[in-house]
């Protein structure tokens, strides 16, 4: 069974999602829509697609699923019309901004039986997998500890963090996703610090550049999460899962692994300096996932509830920040 | 010039400064005092001192500094003893479990104008002082996060944790020293989780086994400290420190380095198993270091303030973890 | 300008070239050749490539260039016939067992000016490639000594075996060029020690599973290899460049590169256990440099006579091997 | 029971032994000899012992073994003295550079019962110890290859060298014992290859500065040994040893191990710069190896025997060099 791909959205992400999409034996492209028809138009000249409208797209007998990954205002409403469509629904982090909106959102998915997959690409990293698999195996024990550290290799331009959320709804966000599937029992208690260290215009456009959060489940279980919108030294992003029987840990990854030794010393290369290429490898396996549940073979994992959940997180560390305190969960998610 | 030690208490921590203090080229073990007259023994036997009261080591001539390594109820009153009978003191952690009891001995170490070095061993390591080497030297810029993992192989006796302050006055100390050591600006807030996971019995003695505590200085430089009482693979002992140009990290240390490889994956063995074999090194420089500053070649480092503010970083982290709320500095020293 | 490719074979590595092919925007596979017409079938089936016969490719103009990974007693003849029909030739190592007859097949090679690139993949790997850069840039001064290790995870069929022409030839062959590669000098002396440790068999096939060479070149520049058909951890693929400077090192590749910590010590996943896995990247960089080359973008390299040199390695070493004595490459070279 | 001491030569590797000595609970350094006054003056005051001739030495009741560590020439003659004296030997490696003198020497030995322990210190590396305890253990299986990887940081003096039997004699025979110590059974073989790369005054004065030598066993087994006098980043000290079950391999020492990441990578600093820090453990179990074997606890290994085949390993190589072919030890041996 090949299953048929409408693509919403041309951009940088847009094009990671056709490679993925083409590359797979089980799926074909068969159009994309972009409001700019340049980007539709390059995306349609490599990989051989039809240009369409959302409309189309949605009125499409020959599309089974939607890949959305237009700007993040327009998420909910494309999730809510493709869902009444009865299209199977994959869209990029985060749904929506807004905690509300989110929950109106997962009301028409519920009802519309859609089946909705959320973006959060590093659970399909094979590194962080095999992690997992660690804990799923009992090789861990029990879950005691999580360490997450995600450091990237520049800010962004200010204007895009102005419409970002902040960092905790933007960056940390995945973080709190990866907590979650690696401590495999909800977060009740949510802290947070932060502060601007990186680039004073972050400061000014009222987000932070540096933060650190720790969490906590109901039976104790903890994680801590290090972020910085800055590493000279490329895209830092390993876990720690520490439990009872020992400790697995996923360590950052470089595309050149040479060693060079000299009377300075022994150096390696940076580590990638591009989510792109530093997740490569997770954004086809994550798209294979979404196929798979579509054909019925495991569910479409991570959900819209995965999704909500990241976001009720990151506004409790808002909040945490904030306030200085610990925040439960229950504020936020009511 | 030859610096004449006494040694007040030869227990497990008191043999390690013997042998330290003899293995000195400008030192000589004059006498040990111990309530125990076997284990003053033992240290007389294998080194060739003399053994006598704590009253003749007070008034004995022949003795320029003492070791101080009796049980932590007795540390601030032969502090103050022994600063008023003209001696070096070098004094292991803590002064005392109580701020107020801190804060009366260092007025009288002040008043004598004594020298005080307080044993926080781990700023002694040759890997840490190595990261602090490339801060001081500016490889990494302006200092922005540090991170310091510190989980010990097993929990002591659920006896000794009564009486040792709890978890973050007994081990996370090491910890807030050591953030203090690496962030070179003062802490102004402290934020602590913690939980019981190893095992109940610390929980039902009132303190806690597994704390995560997240620290930040004035001018927003950030610190988390990750500790549980349980580590099946060995003393894990990491730091990292993240500035504006770099990172320095010190990994941890394992007796044996050789990897075996078969079907099953490459292997190490574990890392050290105990606190003293770890810092063998650092025990033998924290006490040079003692030496050459009575010698006048130096400060002596860490001082009496360095571990009153470190007792007052886990006084702010009890109340932090009680009350779940940011516990500013101000609110502990006063 | 598009490449138009016909594939000659479709085995297991016409395979891998068919993907390489396909998924480099520079070239088209337009036809497939296989005397098993399954095996031909698929791979029309996968890429959208028409089945022909050799003569049909011979004569077609509609295409440019071959990729010959038929059986290797083919090779030498295909050369011939493809030069002489004006294609460009990518042609699997070895281009012949004999070397009077790749001699041979090289006068017609260079008679016709045709393009002949031979298939030492490992040339293209991603991270000995960033060694070899290093030499380039001076980072190693003057190149001294090359150690390389190529342990295979197991020895193939003793009938395979039969037909490779022996360890040397077939296995060492990749070495004997990287050492060339790597040491930017000809070779004038080879020492080779063999033995079976791995299976018996192999023995009695009157080949080897386990060898050790020494090679050096006129200046005294001198490399060593290490090879053996068992390998329980994977397949070991590691080069070190000694220079008057330093030294740049390639280790070995894993498909997951996290790590479990428990009382037994710090384990991580075996390596890649199949060359193709190991050398994905490889085997697509590879396909590139010779469309490059096709399109007048630097040399087809390694090129015929690459292969020729590689071969008489191959010949002195069993004669080293035989002889217990050190071979000039003279005596093989003529 | 407590062994008593006479040390004979007071250089550099006397004083290694002196500390090692006063270090060990089960010795005591009763009187050193030294043919400059001044030398065993300093190891006198630093270490409380008499100074006495050699006659002194060897008549003295209250010596029971002696450690010499006088010139090379002079080391047969010592250990005949001493072995008539009925005193423990432990002598520096070699015995002699002549293969007939050692023979004799030994004769003596046997002749007069006497303890003797040649000093190849590799031997009682822990790391090195640790990868000998796989093997024993079965962890590896049966043993196939060893590969030996020895580069010193810089070349010694020509006039050292012009003295020192030349580099296999001098450097390499650690590798040979190594070689032996890892393979558990005897050499038959020995393949050397030599060049001068780093300095031409070492091959003024007939020697060479790097070499690899490939080495066999009755039965197959196999050893490589790369060596070089120069290491710009430190003193390079590797062993791999593959069998049919895994590899177990001995990685290098540093004296901190921070990673500092910026820009530019990971840069870890450079290795041990010298001898004597790098085997600071190894000189200590050395001698407290021998202090046990006097004691009835396990025997004097290395033996005089194991320096006899050291020796002819390296005579063997020096041969295989000269006349470029593979030399039967029966050849050297006899």
């Amino acid at each position: 069974m090949t299953i048929r791909f409408g693509l919403l959205g041309a951009g940088r992400i847009g094009k990671v999602h056709a490679k993925a999409i083409t590359g797979d034996g089980n799926a074909k492209l068969v159009a994309v829509a972009d409001a700019f028809p340049q980007a539709a138009q390059a995306i349609a000249d490599q990989y051989g697609c039809a240009i369409r409208t959302i409309d189309e797209i949605e009125a499409a007998k020959d599309i089974d699923a939607v890949v959305i990954c237009t700007p993040t205002d327009t998420h909910a409403d494309l999730i809510e019309r493709f869902a009444r469509a009865g299209k199977a629904i994959f869209c990029e982090k985060p749904i929506d901004l807004s905690l509300a909106r989110v929950k109106a959102c997962l009301d028409v998915v519920r009802a519309t039986k859609a089946t909705l997959m959320v973006g959060f690409n590093r659970r399909f990293d094979p590194h962080f997998r095999a992690v997992r698999a660690e804990i799923d195996k009992g090789t861990l024990g029990e879950v005691e500890m999580v360490v997450i550290t995600s450091r990237d290799p520049g800010a962004p331009p200010v204007e895009y963090i102005k419409r970002s959320g902040g960092i905790f709804r933007d960056m940390t966000i995945h973080d709190f996703d990866m907590a979650r599937f690696l401590l495999g029992e909800e977060i009740t208690e949510v802290s947070a610090m932060a502060a601007v260290l990186v680039d004073p215009e972050i400061g000014k456009a009222g987000d932070f550049d540096s933060v650190q959060v720790m969490l906590k489940t109901k039976s104790g279980k903890m994680a801590v999460i290090s972020n910085s919108r800055r590493a000279t030294y490329g895209y830092d992003q390993r876990i720690e899962v520490h439990g009872s029987k020992g400790l697995a840990s996923a360590e950052n990854q470089r595309p050149v692994s040479i060693e060079v030794a000299t009377g300075l010393g022994y150096t390696r290369p940076p580590l990638h300096d591009f989510f792109m290429t530093r997740y490569t490898d997770a954004y086809a396996a994550e798209i294979a996932s979404f196929i798979a549940a579509i054909g019925g073979k495991g569910k479409a994992t991570p959900s819209g509830e995965d999704g909500l959940i990241a976001l009720a997180l990151a506004d409790a560390a808002v909040k945490s920040a904030a306030e200085k305190r610990t925040v439960p969960m229950s504020e936020v998610l009511g």
